[in-house]
This record gives structure tokens, sequence and C-alpha cells, in this order.
């Protein structure tokens, strides 16, 4: 065996608990893309971005070994992507550009320096070209592989478009994909790690679980474009728009007709897994595309398309989460009548 | 038995796992301050900051348990007030003044749900009285818990404090404690949950452990007196200020006599425990003090105090985390020679 091979072989079974936080953060810190508004990167007490705007959006999500994601099923890679993406979508759901993010990462002893190596190069393939910095992180040992990622945007002088801003008789649009991600991992479930085979859609389907693709410019523009209300559909299309008609006080129906598209691309592989395409639609979490709101009329970013309308006022509040409007009936309706389908989204944190 | 008496204790006893992840957070946000830079709090895709100074300074840090603490000795107001502080702190060693952070937090099912809630009021009792917001975050359910916070601060128009910028011939000065958490965690070590009742010493020190206060005003405070470097005390005074000296390819001599006042306060502990009170106050993490260097004959504030020189430039470089300069000598001394005590300070994460 030649020396180098023997190198390269014994690194890649390396362990993190075999490295000192300090090591391993110096093989990590190199790999990570420096970002467009990076004024300060790793390495000090603090990194420090630009805020031309004079303000910056801010969110953090965290992804964890078992409840998100299962090694068997995502490379560490994928895992980094997805980390990055469904932070990335939030700050594109507030009509801004997210900028720069910082990773907080809990790992047991026996995870593979590669691993992690792979979860930093997935970190910085989402991120780099949209110019996004990984900016700063932290690192714990622990029981779980726990990922927590921060991520900052800037509004670039515009309003953030909130959850809020719905209003009767606007039109609902979406961008992005429905129910690919669901898609992906029942086949996933039923057919294991090599899952997505079978045909193009297939292995669309697995791609879109693993690395969901959210049009993370979309936001900005449907912001610059009057968009009244937007969020990234991460729970399911009832339950996120449930969020959006609780928020706003109104109530949102979905059109059968409008949502052909979306049925047509998931339906053969629907059938094959005796699955309902509607339900992946409606329910399935984790594309991570982005919802809005226009007024009836408006013109919205040629990456939307309609798929419903805002009903009237119905009144808000109520317990977060709860999917009926104060007069009983339920805020998300399909074709004006309760959707025919059990569940309403991921819950990644409840028992049930 | 009451009825309202019996509904206090259903809820004292319910566990984390019996509430959705809305639920929960319902009864979490009404806890959490809202900021003084908070545009837009918790509720929305992302949450809106402030950033008058067109830049912001970002920072994350992670508390896993086992690892950086055990449920026996902190409440969770106790952890709460950590994971704050550790951040807050980072923060103000860049000589910004915090605004707001976001929480990412990872419960069991069986954490109760008061504890959650307690720990929510330690983070705002931390943040609070600085104005920090506390201004969204993310729950998971998983196998331990994990506080991963990050947060964000204001320069105010001044250039960040570095480590790299400390010179041969400044000043060392210290603001905060040294050495007081080390002496807790002994004390809970070697008596248990209810350690620090000796003595009021004793029991500033376990109180320093469970909700460490650093002078965070003394970070901006040192900066606009002219700071050539800074940071915040974690990991222990020899290997935080191997950082500076590494980053500014300089050394740096501690002096005894400097340090008598903070070796003054730990002794009758010290010897009570057969510990080094020299060995917690060159060794000791977690007190979230401010070390800093001044330039020779310059006016440092009023809670700084001298504990050593920077010595002649010997060059920077070398593996993050080395002790040597790279002539071989410790780049950290004491009165001139290499510091008599074991390790030099925290690793969380290396299993060594």
């Amino acid at each position: 065996m030649r020396p180098e091979w023997r190198r390269r072989a014994s690194l890649a079974f390396m362990r993190v608990g075999e490295l000192s936080e300090e090591q391993l953060l110096a093989r990590i810190i190199p790999r990570l893309p420096a970002g467009t508004d990076t004024l300060l990167g790793p390495g000090d007490d603090a990194a420090v971005i630009r805020a031309a705007d004079g303000r910056f959006v801010v969110s953090t999500d965290v992804l964890v070994e078992e409840r998100h994601f299962v090694r068997a099923w995502s490379t560490g890679a994928d895992v980094g992507w997805r980390a990055a993406m469904q932070n990335l979508a939030d700050v594109a759901a507030m009509g801004a550009r997210p900028t720069s993010l910082v990773l907080s990462l809990v790992l047991p002893d026996d995870v593979e320096v590669d691993w992690v190596l792979d979860l930093t190069d997935g970190l910085a393939q989402a991120c780099g070209p949209h110019g996004v910095g990984v900016v700063g992180g932290d690192l714990s040992g622990g029981p779980a592989i726990v990922a927590a990622v921060t991520v900052h945007g800037d509004l670039a002088g515009r309003a953030p478009v909130l959850r809020s801003g719905a209003r009767p008789g606007d039109v609902v649009v979406h961008s992005g994909v429905l129910g690919h991600s669901a898609a992906g991992l029942e086949l996933l479930r039923a057919q294991g790690p090599t899952a997505g085979g079978g045909s193009a859609d297939e292995a669309a389907f697995v791609r879109a679980y693993r690395r969901p693709d959210p049009p993370l410019t979309d936001g900005p523009a449907a912001a610059g474009a009057g968009a009244t209300a937007m969020m990234d559909v991460s729970d399911g299309l009832l339950k996120d728009l449930g969020r959006i008609a609780r928020a706003a006080g109104v109530s949102i129906d979905l059109r059968t007709r409008d949502l052909g598209p979306a049925l047509d691309e998931l339906d053969v592989v629907a059938q094959a897994c005796d699955a309902s395409a509607l339900g992946w639609v409606l329910t399935g979490g984790e594309d991570h595309g982005l919802v809005a709101t226009f007024p009836a009329g408006a013109a919205y970013p040629a990456g939307f398309r309609r798929i419903g309308v805002v009903g009237p006022a119905v009144g808000g509040g109520g317990e977060e989460g709860s999917e009926e409007a104060p007069d009983g009936g339920p805020r998300v309706t399909l074709d004006g009548a309760a959707a025919p389908v059990g569940g309403s989204g991921w819950d990644h944190f409840g028992s049930s």
C-alpha cells in the first residue's frame, strides 16, 4: 500500500472523538463559503455581517438525527444542504435575500470525520451559489447529531412580507414543488436507501427529499411585486396556509383544478406507492416552496402559479395550530369543502 | 382539592411529549423579552432586527446536557441564563452591544414543561435588563437537551475588537471574575446539589457557575477606550490568552502579583477543597469575563484590572489550540516561565 493511500484510508475512518474541537474546526473552516456580505468571517468571538438596509432578518431551524433525517437515507452532504436550505427558505419567505448563516453542530464521538466534512460541503453547496457566507459555528459532543442553523437576510429597503397581510379576494400562488419531498420519503421508506431507480420521476422525488431546492430568488421578487403575505411550505400546504389564514383572520380556498399540474407530476408514482397524490400535495412537508398571496389582478412573478383564493374574513386568533376558524369551520378548504385528507402536515415535535 | 390547585399540579408534572410544538411555543413566547432593537418579533418565518450601524455582529454557542450541565446541579432557569450569557459575552468581546438572540431547543419527551418554562425565564432574566430581545426559535424532540443560541450585536460605528490586535508592550487587563465558576463546579462535585452553604464565598462561587454574570457593558467601553484586542474567557485564561497570542503573533506574560486579588478571593475555598486557586484562575473556564489588551499607558475602563503584559513578537500561526510559539516556547507564561498547572482549559468536545 502506498503511504499516501494509507494516509487517506486512515482519515476516511477517523472518528470525531479522536479530534479536539479545534482540530476538527481547522478541517471545517477552509471548506466554508465566505459570502458576499461578510465583513469578518469565522475565527474570532463573533463574525461581522453587512446590513446595508439598517435591518436584518433572522431565523433559526434545527435538524435532529432520527427525527428529521437518518444517516441510511441521507449523506452528510444531503443533511448539510437541507440544514441550510430550510433556513434560506425562511429568509426568502420574508421577501429577503439570505446573506449569512451560523451552525451549531452536536456530534457523537463515533461519527466519521468524513461525514462531518461531507455535511460541511453540502452546506457550502447550498450557500455558495447564493452568496451566503457560513460565518461561524460551535461544535459539541452529544448523544445524537444535531444541526442548528441560524440564517440572516437583507430586505433591501422593502417591508417584510408577513403572514398576516392576506386579504379577502387575494389570489393564492405557489412557487416550487408540492409533495415531491413527501413522495421521496415514501419511496425511501418502501425501497430503502437505493430508492429512486425506478423512473426519472422517482429519482427526482428522492432528490427533492434529500436536497430540497426552493426558489429563493422568488421571495424578494414576490415582495417587489406586491405580495400581501408569504411563507415557505415546510409543514404541508394545509397546515402552513392555515397559519396565514389564522394570522390574517381569513379563510383560504384551494382549487383542485389549479392544483392539477402538481397532482399530475405525482400521479404515476403515487399509484405505484398506493398513496394519494392529493395527500402529498396538501400535507407533504419539507419542499420549502413559497406560498404567497397577491391582490386579485396583480401580476405576480413568473415562478408562481395560482393554487387558490383568499375567502372572506372570518376573524383571527384561536390556538396556534388549530385548523378551525372562530365559526367552527375549517380555515383552509378545497373547492369550498373540508379537504379529504387525514392529518394536516408534519409535527416533528409532538409524540402524536 | 380545589380545582385550580388540581390544574396547577397537573401542569407542574406535564411532560413536553404531551404537547405539540405549537402548544409549547404558545406557552413560551409570552415569557420572552421583546428587546429594544426588535422591529418584528417571533411568530412569522423570521424576525427583523434593527442594525442602525449598517453591520451586525453574530455568534453562536451550544449547551448540551451532560456535557455542559446536569439537571441535578442547575435549574432550568440556570441553564437558560448560561445559554444566553455565554453568547452575550461573545458579542461584548467584539466591543458590541448585544441586541437579540434566537434559540434552537432540543427536548426529550420526558422533560417537564415547567423545566422548559423555567429555562425560558432564565433566558429572559439574562436578556431583559440588557435590552436584548429573544426574537425567534425552533423546538424539536431528541435524545438530550440541547440549547443552541445565536446572538447578534451592534458595533455603533466602532471597528470590532479582534484577537489579532495585541501588540508587544501592551498591558493585559481583565474585567469580571476569574476561577469562580471552576470553584463552584468543584463545590458541586464535592458536595452535590446543595453545595454553597458553607460560606458567602462558597455560595458566590456556586452561583458564578450556575449564573455567570460577565461585565457586558465593559466590552463596548473597552472598544471605545482603544482596546487593541479582546475576548471573553470561556475556556480558561491560559487557553484563551493563547488564542490572542497566536492570532497576534506575540507572547503574553501573566504576573502573579497582578493576579493577587483574584487568588485572594479563591484561597480559603481552594484550601478547603484541596485545590489550587492558581489552577482555577489560570485554567478555569466559563466565567466569561473579558480579557483585553491596551497600549501601555492607555487609560482603560474602571472595571478592568491589569493581569500581565504582551511580550515580544514571536510569530503567529501553528495549529489552532497549540500552546507553543514557533520557537517551541510557551505562548503564555507566568512570571516569565511556563505556568505550573496541568492542562490549559476546557475542551467540551474532545474525548481527551
